[in-house]
Parts: structure tokens; sequence; C-alpha cells
């Protein structure tokens, strides 16, 4: 195989722990003493993260890297270095491998994360793989599984945003890059600031991205720290459509609800902890939506008052397709 | 996207470093003081990397790890833990994914080396991808880039036995698992405590594996050495072939020069350490092949002396399809 180091520039980040980068049978790190390693992967495959046609090739590189040093921000880590695993078709060796690299590029002293080392091959589809390795202060990440009932569930930023954007490049033929209603879907921001912030202030006591969609990744968080949840679908934050743009497939409450790629943070808090908490990070709204609860179950309080379940319907790779889609971004994840 | 937790049983070894494991947004892994971090990752890839009708999935699932954790023995490190990268058809996740892991589960036990995390999709193809990260102390590590001239060049084992082992599947309709001559191409070894050794006996002055085939990887080690080699024809140690199995397309000279997978280190030991030595380590012979020359070019000296430039005919999966294939490998590869 073809080392990266033939094709990729380098990207370099002064004191990013990276003794060796690319080019030998591995790199080599140091370790920060006094931190623990966070250690994450993620695939972005075609068809299934991204589709060749729609995302232009420099939000699929700024995107590679974003959804995994996301990971990293959910720990309230600080990203160091990253590898990079490229499969690519030989028709995309030449103007589309240069742009992806220029938004990799960008992502990568954007979140000070450095290329150490990866492997490429060819392949029919465009396949991705990247792996994170971030830092903590030893015994300062903030896992998902310390939520307790009486918590509050907080979320930053809105939900939903990136499954509209998801809709529109669906539905237009050719989606203009730079319209920001499409930033989230094509350059998602993880919340590396807030993420450290909470754990230096040691606020949260779970915490986790939204990754696949909050009615998926809420669970998730319960699950680990054995509780359930009770959230108010007229406090989650969501995307704002004028009336003309909604539509039964277009349903802000179902995208904040069910939507992927968002890249937000869920976390929750002790109530002793509440007042530290401010409204809003750096320009970053930070909502209450809910709380913990003792009892398993997941709840959604509707405005009206009425309780029901919150329905799993989030990403899931593994599930069969929907037989009635909610809307049209099903078709591509499933 | 399910997380790997839901189908990967845990695989624990004791003192890995791994805090965290699956489960979590990332794992944590707690490095060992006065050590240096190896940071490596693969593809395999069906098709390219091996043949889903011709890899018995407990295979699958040993070599994957194997080839990842080769790059930490090509540095004289340990490797301490793993992130598992997979994405399978539905058609594979029942019996083929448990044999998968059965193997996967065998190897990270043999190399002590832990499931850390990971992540999994479906996808029409079988894709994984490995990283490992391995350690090894501060300073020590061994790179491609420190031979120097007149260094003499060793191999372990025996080259070309995977090569073969790959031409004997393409050819068979059903190969028997268990034939010895498949073990190097099915479940190959990394030299773990071979390169251990060598680093803390700070023989080597340039080290890698060989995974793409001697004539590609010693370029590689030159190149970043900066210095050229002259290898020669008869010593290097090949695969034996009673007469009756040898043919153009069997050639044990050209399997050991350009046959890939087979994961034996290569090395260079200055003039003056070459005493310290042995000629076999634990039973894996230890042979003498070359020495390192100033000359830039790389040569290959045929048996009765004549000498001719090395060609680079191992794998590379960018390379175009050879018009006359060496052997029938070739067609996988390219």
């Amino acid at each position: 195989m073809e080392r990266i180091e033939e094709i990729a520039p380098r990207i370099e980040i002064p004191s990013s722990g990276v003794r060796l980068g690319i080019g030998d049978d591995a790199a080599v790190f140091r370790a920060t003493p006094g931190c623990e390693q966070i250690l994450t992967c993620d695939w972005f495959l075609e068809g299934s993260h991204f589709l060749r046609d729609k995302h232009p090739a420099d939000a699929v590189g700024w995107k590679c890297l974003a959804r995994a040093v996301s990971d990293v921000a959910a720990m309230g880590g600080v990203p160091r270095c990253f590898l990079l695993s490229l499969a690519l078709p030989a028709t995309h060796t030449g103007v589309w491998l240069e742009q992806f690299l220029g938004g990799l590029r960008r992502a990568a002293r954007r979140f000070a994360c450095v290329l150490a080392g990866g492997d490429t091959t060819r392949n029919k589809n465009i396949l991705i793989n990247v792996t994170v390795v971030g830092e903590a202060r030893t015994g300062r990440a903030i896992l998902r599984s310390g939520a307790r009932p009486g918590d509050a569930l907080f979320v930053s930023g809105r939900l939903g945003e990136a499954e509209l954007g998801l809709r529109l490049i669906r539905s237009r033929h050719r989606p203009n890059n730079q319209d920001p209603v499409l930033k989230k879907q094509f350059y998602p921001e993880p919340r590396l600031a807030l993420g450290r912030w909470l754990a230096e202030k040691r606020l949260p006591s779970a915490m986790m991205d939204l990754s696949d969609g909050l009615s998926t990744d809420l669970p998730r968080l319960c699950s680990l720290s054995g509780v359930g949840a009770r959230i108010e679908a007229g406090k989650i934050p969501m995307v704002a459509l004028a009336k003309s743009g909604r539509s039964p497939d277009n349903d802000p409450l179902e995208m904040g609800l069910d939507g992927g790629d968002d890249y937000e943070l869920l976390f929750t808090v002790p109530r002793r902890k509440w007042k530290h908490l401010p409204r809003s990070f750096h320009g970053l709204p930070i909502t209450a939506i809910g709380e913990i609860t003792k009892e398993p179950a997941l709840l959604l309080i509707q405005e009206g008052g009425r309780a029901g379940p919150l329905r799993n319907l989030g990403w899931d790779p593994f599930r069969k397709p929907l037989q009635e889609p909610v809307g049209k971004a099903r078709e591509m994840r499933s």
C-alpha cells in the first residue's frame, strides 16, 4: 500500500505531542504528564455518512475529522492528533483529493489536531476512517455513565439543523455550498471549547455528543447511567422555519428529536451546580430540556402537558428501512 | 450507528492501560510513565486485502489485528490496545461475525492487545480498519530512517510464504484452513518478541515490517535513511518447493522478493554489533541478505554474481494492473 505521506501534505501544530509523523511504520506520540489519552475512531463512508454527488470534497475532508473530534469534546478533552485511513477510486486522486485535503487541513488547524499517520488504498467507493487521540487530565474525562436522578439535562446549540441541511441538499439539484443553512451539515463545529470549560469547572455528571439524534443518543446516556429521563418538547431548541417552509415532511420537532449529525453536546448537571451554568457560552445557547429520572423510562412531554414515550427514531445503520420514512433523510440512512 | 459493544464481547488483558473501554464516546487510555505511544492504523478490505470466499472469517479476524500489530513490532514496541472499525453486510452479522470475533479474540490474547473501542456500520462490502496503540520506552522506538552505509541487512523468517499461500487459495476451490502452507497467509505472526528483543539490545539502526514485499518495502527504508542497498538473491530465505511444485508462475525468488503479507522484520545492524545477533531467535531464522550502500541505488546480485536493479514489484494498490502478471496474486492486488 502507498502510505499517506505521498499524497497528504503535512499538517503540523506545535506541541501536539507527535514526535514522529507520517512515513514510518507508525507514528510516535508523547503523552502529556498528568493526562489520560482519549481514543476514538469513526467511519465516514459515501452513501452512509455522506453523498458523493452532494457533499463537496472539502466538506467531506472537514466533516470526517470534525465528527471524530466531537467524541473528544464530548469527554471534555483536547484533541492532539489523528490518523487518516483513506480509500479512493482512481478517479478521485486528483482534484477531489486536493479539495478533500484542503477541508481536512482547515479542520486540523481549527481543532489544533495534527495528522500523525494513516493508510491509503484504492477502492471503488470513497471510504474514510479517522482515529483521533485526545487528552484530558487524569480522572477528569466526563463519561456517559454519571447521570443521577434529579440532574437537569442540557443541550448546546440548536437540534435538527444538520438534518434540515441534509433534506435541502437531497432535494436540490446543485446546492450552494455557502448557503448558511447548509453549514451545520457540511462544516459542523465540534463543541471543544464548551466541553473543555464544562470539564474544567466539573459541572456535568455525564456528557456525550449528539451524532445520531437526541431520541437515539439520550437512551444511550441513560442506559449507561442506569436512569431514565423526561424531556419537554417545548424546550428543545429547534430550527426556525418560516411558515412557508414547513410541511409534514419538515417538522422542526421531529428534526430536533431524530435528526443526526448535529454534534452538539448533551449533558447532565446536578441540581446544586445549576447556578454555575450560563445561558450561553461564547454565543452558543445552552438550554435545559428536561431532567433525569430514577424510573428508567424515556418520556417526551408535549407542549399541552401530555406525556408519551420518546421513540428512538434517530440514525441506526443496522435498522431496516422504515416502511414510511418520516423524512427523506431516512433513505440515506437505512 | 450501533456501537461495537453491542456485538463484540469484551477482550480484556490486565494492565493494558485501558481505563475505560467500549461503550462511551471514546476509550480512555493511561500511558505508561517513561514510554512513548506508537499509533498505527490499517485497512483490511475485502477484494483488496482478503477474499470473502477464500479467507475464513476467523482468519480475517486474526489477520486484521496481526497486520496492524506488526507495525508496532517493527518499531520494537509492545501493543497495548486497539480500536476496531467494522462495516458489514446484513448477511454477515450472524455466523460470519461470530467466527470473525473468535479469530480476533484469539489474536488479541496472543498479542496481549485489548479491544478498547470502535465503530460499526452497515455496508455492502466487508470493510475493516484497525488502529493499534503500542508503547516503547521514550526515545527507543526503532525507525526506518537510521540505516547507514556498511550496515548489514537482515530479515526474519522466510519470505514468500504468504504469497505462496495466496496462490494456493486462489487456485483451489475450497482450501483446507488447517493446511500448514496456508498458515502464513491466514494467521500471520507479527514478530513482537524479536522486535522487542532487538530494541532492548539496541541492535538495529533501522527496522520495518515486510507487508508489501521486500522489493517494495526495502526502497522505503532506504529512501527514509538516504541510502541504497545491495542484496544477494542467493541469500534470501525462500519457500522450499518440491521440484514438482515449481513453475514459471511459482518462482520462489520472485515470491520472496515481491510477495506481500509476510510480516517478517527487515532491519539493519551496524558492523560493530553483528556479533551480538544470533542466527535464530526462539527458532525463527535471522538471515543476512545484503548490505546498505552509500550509493542510493537498489541492487540485486544474482547467484552467478551478475548485478542488476532491484525492481519494485511488490504490492501497490494504486499501480495499474500489470500487462503480464507475474503471478495470479497480481489480479487481487491491482
